[in-house]
């Protein structure tokens, strides 16, 4: 399949090498073609990876991971927008907003969420919201957690895209997911971060995960 | 033990009636003396339960649960705030705004919680941040679900504090605890909320809780 990875930060890198790894060509996408961080991850990755534009990636994959930081999520959506008209974006970014230092606060309070900002801002692009409350290690390889018995959240308003993520991600070895409905369900598991963030410094580790009880 | 109760709503009657059962003599608080829920609540709760003021219950309490409603718990807790001084106060309020309906939104970006306010507040008031992240029915009997093999998250300033509310829930059949540091921490389980609700709307229960897998 051939896949876009918005975004050459960590969590880029590593799905986009998750990916590649399991026989897909990848596509990792920044502002400007050229951009060093990607050049080099392409050139590492092998034949099947390369890089070029937001635009460009957008045109080239049929299934697209949003990967950016949050406060570049909708630009670089948007600009990705046109090619991806039809087919499905998995956002897995969070609303982090570092400008007043660490911890970051959030973008939102409860009203809204930047997976439904991306999707009303692209109507005809299948948003699917699903990863944004794993440390990128544990989304490709979740199995490293109690052999994987911990639950991954997914929402969006298109049932077949949800479906085929949900496809796509049992190749890392997801097992347990929990549908939180329409893309509206972005906003819970995007305000789950100050509790991540918390958790993270508690355990001086971000490699944990949530099971939900019943 | 001399316990207080700051609201006269389902969490505070469950605690209130938890504590009762366990021999504790409990007080629950209201904005007025002679409060209809309270009255009520007190006469059908047996001779260890009385009722007054939130500064009737301040002055009698050793240790209080603040189980008002979030536009409501920092006049609430102000209110009982000088008999409390030295005391423990454990809040158990989350920050949801429900003037623009439902799902509520919250108070809150990720920026400040309700815990801090009230810490802010009170300085002198030891508070615990504790028990905001489940379903009033499973704050005192959470071996109802796998056994009680679930999390229990707690936040607050003071040590001593919370080992004394960790000990407290013991008696409720809590034996898993993720102290998440000081009062700050109420900023992680507060803003979990939104993920909490639409868990309730999506499982159609609130019988649910949190288990982290490392």
């Amino acid at each position: 399949m051939k896949i876009g990875i918005l975004g050459t930060g960590m969590v880029g890198e590593t799905i986009g090498g998750a990916l590649i790894a399991r026989g897909h060509d990848v596509m990792m996408g920044s502002r400007s073609a050229g951009n060093e961080k990607a050049v080099a991850w392409a050139a590492k990755a092998g034949p099947r990876a390369s890089q070029g534009t937001f635009g460009d990636v957008g045109a080239f994959a049929e299934l697209a991971f949003n990967c950016t930081s949050g406060d570049g999520s909708l630009a670089a959506a948007t600009a990705a927008g046109p090619g991806l008209r039809g087919k499905i974006l998995v956002d897995v970014t969070n609303p982090l907003d570092f400008s007043k230092g660490r911890p970051p606060t959030l973008f939102f309070r409860g009203d809204d969420s930047l997976g439904e900002q991306i999707q009303r801002a692209l109507p005809d692009v299948r948003v699917v919201k699903a990863l944004n409350t794993i440390n990128a290690r544990l989304m490709v390889e979740p199995t490293k957690l109690a052999g994987g018995a911990h639950d991954l959240f997914i929402a969006g308003n298109d049932g077949a895209a949800k479906a085929a993520v949900i496809e796509l991600l049992r190749t890392f070895g997801w097992s347990s997911f929990i549908d939180l409905g329409d893309i509206s369900g972005a906003r819970a598991t995007e305000h789950y971060m100050p509790l991540w963030l918390r958790l993270y410094g508690t355990f001086q580790s971000p490699e944990f995960s949530i099971k939900i009880v019943r």
